[in-house]
């Protein structure tokens, strides 16, 4: 297989140390931005020296961002090369679109590093559905989330504090936005229940509240009483559509996700003749997702042109088929909060069962009035 | 695919239903020990009709036991057919042999269910493999023992009684001995540690002690030091060979392991570029041991040819290249026991670090004298 890289950042980079030990893929050209002194003799910053070279078969793609990724990757499927990528944003906005040029032009599109990192996750998922009826998909799918959490559990701390931690280890960007709001998690949730599913969800689409707004006392009064938060992104089959959403959620100290320690994510389906799997490992990180990249290509160079699903006419995002109780801590209460009050935990309240679309639209709005608003879903 | 099925037990009984449903995969005889009027059609006393039915390109066995089922697979081998199989008894004790006939004869021997039941196991070590360096193999294999050891860290409870309860739901067997005392456990550490290091161990060298001999006051002292007790297998690739064994092992409260709930499973294997990955799901049971299988013909029907490992000349067993701490509680020291002892908990004494091989083999010897004895290792 002769590979053209598109990007050397973290990930492109470890797809390069790891092609240069084998004898079957050969990385012939990288697209870079400036200089790679490293890679000189293959590097290059025209696309099309890649696109009119037929000696190229793949491309790898892991520059990220939707331009001009996406421009890249339909020149180069038109050109009638396997394409693969670890593009999520691509992936989430635009993967009926590039399916189904893909199956147009007779080549694969592959992206399994684009949910889950180094986790074999979508292709476990491509593999279920072959054979058994998927029901339930979500779980832990953001690590650096889940350092903030963890951290949170172990010994007192304050949010603003362990997030400043986790941008001195590297694991929370300068600008943590995407992480700590869920946008990140949402994205891969949105991959995945559409892969699942066969729908064609829109990320934006799915209710989503993210963990900024926890505080050391919420978790204290979470622990006293044995849960552990986690924020957890859920997908479930319902009978209109699906039931996406992601929101910090209480879950018991005795289930799987509640011992998934540091950076660690922990995705799960749930399938009729299997019942429930997950998938335990590092979400993100050069080398887990450079090496599911590469696994990608030697699905490829093995044959595999199959693609992970076939969409369907756009499902209905269904989110309040799901109802369940919430903890909500919030500085003023409202008639509406006040008439589902179920019972008072210290700093909040625990409300009856609430439809999960309700609770996140209210939540969301009520962060405008009160920015320390925090809620989880107990489940 | 035209499928012969031998066996219509509980796991073939499953793979009938599961193929009922597809067109892709047809089952054309069922080889049976006593009348099935639900498959009289299809039913057969005779391996020979099967074995003669040119029309027939791949046998499932789910038979279990060595005999007769190795004269059938190798029979079916040797006739050109493929071989899926779930028995982990054949599979560990004739692993390389059959491997080698199968290459020898061109076809496919698959055996995904045999390790892990539903669980994706050997079919996602197998792709590990294709690009990464494994270290270790391992976990928690037995859903027998993990229902058993998680129900008395729940509330306090006698062995004798939850092992009753186990029985009463059908998760241990009558005579219990293959799963508590460690050697079902044992044999999936060894059909894992051969496909992920290429080597061609017994399972009967690899050093065990089961959860027999286990209190509920052992658990007490290990839930107040915030430890839980699980029945772990470990593999790991050393200096000289392979490090294999299985141990009652104290792991923290927040290690992956400790939530494991009910008769689940979660198997690991850590390699030098994704680091640590866990597989977690049911590891037995009628669907989802049979939707293995039936992934397996899957595969095979998609043309995957390729074997899970090549085995090399054997390897070592080095089960003295660990060493770690343990709990031992025996009804009397020994000067060796005194010699090593490190600290007291109530019923036992912590050691300094022991080879593991060491304690695996004075724990053995110490239970034919104090039959109540009990150990594990800590992590």
């Amino acid at each position: 297989m002769n590979i053209a890289l598109l990007g050397f950042g973290v990930v492109g980079g470890g797809v390069y140390e790891l092609c240069r030990k084998r004898t079957d893929l050969s990385l012939r050209r990288v697209l870079v931005r400036s200089d790679k002194p490293e890679i000189a003799s293959i590097a290059t910053r025209s696309f099309d020296d890649i696109l009119s070279d037929p000696s190229i078969d793949t491309v790898v793609e892991v520059m990220g961002g939707i331009h001009p990724a996406k421009e890249y990757v339909c020149a180069a499927l038109n050109a009638g090369k396997h394409v693969v990528t670890a593009n999520k944003a691509l992936i989430a906005a635009c993967y009926d679109e590039l399916i189904a040029l893909a199956r147009k032009n007779g080549v694969a599109l592959r992206c399994t590093a684009a949910v889950g990192g180094g986790i074999p996750w979508l292709i476990n998922l491509e593999r279920v559905k072959r054979l058994d009826s998927l029901s339930q998909v979500g779980g832990i799918m953001n690590g650096t989330t889940n350092f903030i959490m963890d951290a949170m559990h172990a010994a007192p701390v304050s949010f603003a504090d362990i997030l400043k931690k986790a941008q001195e280890l590297g694991y929370a960007e300068a600008d943590p936005s995407a992480d700590i709001d869920g946008d990140d998690i949402r994205r891969k949730l949105a991959i995945s229940a559409n892969i699942a599913f066969d729908t064609a969800l829109s990320e934006t689409e799915i209710p989503t509240f993210g963990i900024r707004t926890v505080t050391d006392g919420d978790i204290a009064s979470f622990q006293r009483r044995g849960f552990v938060c986690k924020l957890i992104a859920t997908a479930l089959r319902c009978e209109d559509g699906v039931c996406a959403f992601v929101e910090p959620t209480l879950v018991s100290r005795q289930e799987p996700e509640a011992a998934v320690p540091a950076n660690y994510n922990l995705i799960t389906y749930t399938a009729d003749a299997i019942g429930r799997q997950s998938f335990f490992g590092q979400g993100a990180g050069r080398f887990p997702t450079a090496a599911n990249v590469v696994q990608d290509c030697l699905d490829v160079l093995g044959g595999k042109t199959a693609f992970y699903s076939v969409p369907s006419a756009a499902a209905k995002l269904c989110a309040d088929a799901v109802a369940h109780p919430y903890y909500v801590r919030t500085a003023v209460m409202d008639p509406w909060l006040t008439s589902i009050t179920a019972d008072h935990w210290e700093g909040g309240v625990i409300t009856s069962a609430v439809p999960v679309g309700q609770m996140l639209r209210w939540a969301k709005e009520r962060l405008a009035a009160d920015p320390t608003c925090f809620i989880a879903g107990i489940r």
